[in-house]
């Protein structure tokens, strides 16, 4: 088989077939086709796109490229959870100990942050001692014991994806359905889980801005999953704003917290009971949603939630003093406010902007490798269309120093206006497809 | 300045500016840009065109990316021929002599074959001690002696293209117009001229199937040497069937003596006097067309152009015996025949499929650094829309060896149908563009 006439097929808007797209991939990951010809590929896969059969093969091919997560010695039907990427979104630390609480169990793997988004990993290196990597006996271990552990993506997991997307990173090709698709899809597949939950956003704060590109992707990725032998929830969820009042990791960490003990903000616990309902579904817990939800609700109330956290925090060597305000996590050293100007209603808070703000503070990275500093970010205290008055705080700003700290501050005050009037409140979770 | 930005650009159908292109170029001549990068953007190029002044700016950058060659001390005004590639296109062999003649000097830098087409130094090749590699100071002097010269292209002539050809060829991004049109026009600028022909071919023998697209390419082409201060001028011409009858280096190079003897076939000879005229023009020898053209015939009869032509082989140290029917090339050993299996008319004969046939009997290149037989070929003795009889010959083909030799003629009787009536003639020339 000749690559070149596989780009020149693509290229012409032709469907590759299922030897095509194995040699494809098999090419990607041995380093037998040059990266020059997988470039011209990739973007020729941008313009003409892929049908669902190509889409199904290329992440097929992609999951069966590296290692794949043994899970067959985890009793019970083990469900997995994926966000397609958001500002301020902690919820895979809410959900987790909702679902190992009613015996489901969890196995895992997360990403670390890049860009304006931040990643689960970071987020709770920001507790003392956690270790998220765990040798697999060790994990399957923890997740027979106490039906869940949260570790870092191992380095054998699908590395054609690994090769494809740092090509793809820099060679303007990222942003096409069926490759982003292909690239989530593998790495849920090779990590082994039975039923799947997907939290695609779309907003200012996603990778996606466009509602119907979130949809299209969403109903593409549970397609995919369907047919590889996955059970599959898709939830579309808005990031016009940032999810919840934290931006930043020790932040988002406790105000998790505070969220698994009935104290969190009200869009953070709705989209968390709402993934943690669907995810006991999946995992043949309940077969009624209203009961699923009710059971989720009964878990925060009576801190059977977050005594898993607990559980999880210990098992993977975190130390945190559970009686503290700031669970012992702290905070940055210097705190500066951002004050309304005039009164009236909080309008158009800008995820990305604010994404970014935090990202400059040290909360995330520009680039990979980028040291991240746990204990800064930005506290929202007033959300979209909630009223204000003249002087009022805004948001806090916690930074390391003075400098990045006037700087964050001037900067937020440009994320977001003041009107007379609120606006509709957008649905949060404006569409669920199974 | 960041190369990913100038991909994401051009993917999205913006037009590239002068620092942006010029940076492109840079980067490919030097190395600084890596070839997936660069891969990812030719095939953005391929789906989203360039404008006439990206077109112009990547032309100009790439003529200036290595040497350039100094015509000043030739005397008079140089003109330069192009052939965009056909199947028997033998019309530089004929028309430079017949230019030469007129006192217009040609510096001719030429190519060779690959595939399906011949090129013009594997042509001279075939001349024993025919010296294709001057130096420049014998280039030179040579041109102003006997006001033409032909060398094989300079290692050193836009390294740009050779690095950008390389790789649209292994990436499906050959056939895009702009690239198309931006590696003919700087390796013509950088070949230094000031007058420029181009013979820009349409039909199966072709590059160019289709003549919309010959038409566009030559039109663009045409537009940016203008810009680029050439005067310009391009002859669309028809390579359905084969130039001429001969297809192979040698029958090639005794077919063009025959023509400057005024023996020729009719096609070549009357495309050879179009752009042997328009040269003349070119070369501001004449201001009124008729005049040029009736000059040309004249040098034809009187054997003008046949003893320039003896002057240039003479001067670049070729033997050939002038007073022997052929010239002392030689014909390979074996020679097989094609006949009529009936009476009717020869029509569809493909230029395509005889080429390919003469590239498998060793006349021409399968892939770079294949050795070329000069002695090979094919002769087509009658063409299209020609009466034959039952068992009149149609052709000779002259082989190395019997097994190619019948091999061809197997493969010959598929290339060409006999009918009941003739078709219309197509023209040759069917537009001029200046």
């Amino acid at each position: 088989m000749n690559f070149k006439d596989i780009i020149i097929k693509k290229r012409d808007g032709l469907e590759l077939n299922q030897a095509e797209i194995e040699f494809t991939v098999r090419g990607i990951s041995s380093g037998s086709l040059p990266v020059y010809q997988i470039a011209a590929w990739a973007m020729a896969v941008y313009f003409q796109g892929m049908s669902e059969m190509e889409t199904e093969f290329l992440t097929k091919f992609m999951a069966a490229s590296g290692q794949v997560l043994d899970l067959s010695r985890v009793e019970g039907i083990c469900v997995d959870k994926h966000s397609t990427g958001g500002v301020g979104d902690k919820t895979t630390l809410v959900v987790i100990p909702l679902v190992a609480a009613a015996g489901v169990p969890v196995a895992k793997m997360s990403g670390r942050g890049l860009g304006h988004t931040g990643g689960t990993i970071d987020k709770l290196e920001s507790i003392p001692g956690f270790k998220v990597d765990l040798k697999h006996d060790e994990f399957i271990g923890q997740i027979n014991r106490i039906k869940a552990a949260v570790i870092s993506q191992s380095g054998n997991l699908v590395p054609a994806d690994k090769i494809l997307y740092a090509l793809r990173d820099v060679t303007g090709t990222v942003e096409s359905r069926p490759l982003i698709a292909s690239s989530v899809m593998s790495k849920k597949i090779a990590a082994g889980a039975k039923g799947m939950i997907l939290d695609v956003k779309a907003g200012s704060g996603a990778f996606m801005k466009n509602k119907d590109e979130a949809r299209r992707l969403a109903e593409l990725m549970v397609k995919i999953g369907k047919k590889l032998n996955r059970e599959m929830v898709a939830v579309l969820s808005c990031n016009d704003q940032p999810l919840g009042r934290a931006v930043g990791n020790a932040l988002e960490v406790k105000e998790a917290l505070d969220t698994l003990k009935g104290a969190g903000p009200a869009d953070l616990t709705e989209l968390s009971v709402i993934l943690a309902a669907h995810m006991l579904m999946l995992g043949h817990k309940f077969t009624d949603f209203a009961e699923a939800e009710a059971w989720v609700k009964k878990a925060i109330k009576s801190g059977a939630g977050f005594a898993k956290l607990q559980d999880i925090v210990s098992a993977q060597g975190g130390k945190l003093r559970w009686e503290a305000d700031d669970y012992g996590l702290g905070t940055a050293e210097w705190v500066f406010t951002v004050t309304a100007e005039q009164e009236g209603y909080v309008r158009n808070l800008d995820a990305y902007a604010l994404g970014n703000i935090a990202m400059n503070l040290g909360a995330g990275r520009k680039k990979i490798g980028d040291i991240i500093d746990h204990k800064v970010g930005l506290e929202i205290l007033v959300k979209n269309n909630q009223p204000v008055a003249k002087g009022q705080d805004i948001a806090k700003i916690y930074a390391s120093s003075e400098t990045s700290g006037l700087k964050a501050q001037r900067l937020f005050s440009d994320a977001y206006t003041i009107t007379d009037s609120p606006a509709m409140d957008e649905p949060l979770i404006w569409d669920i497809i199974t």
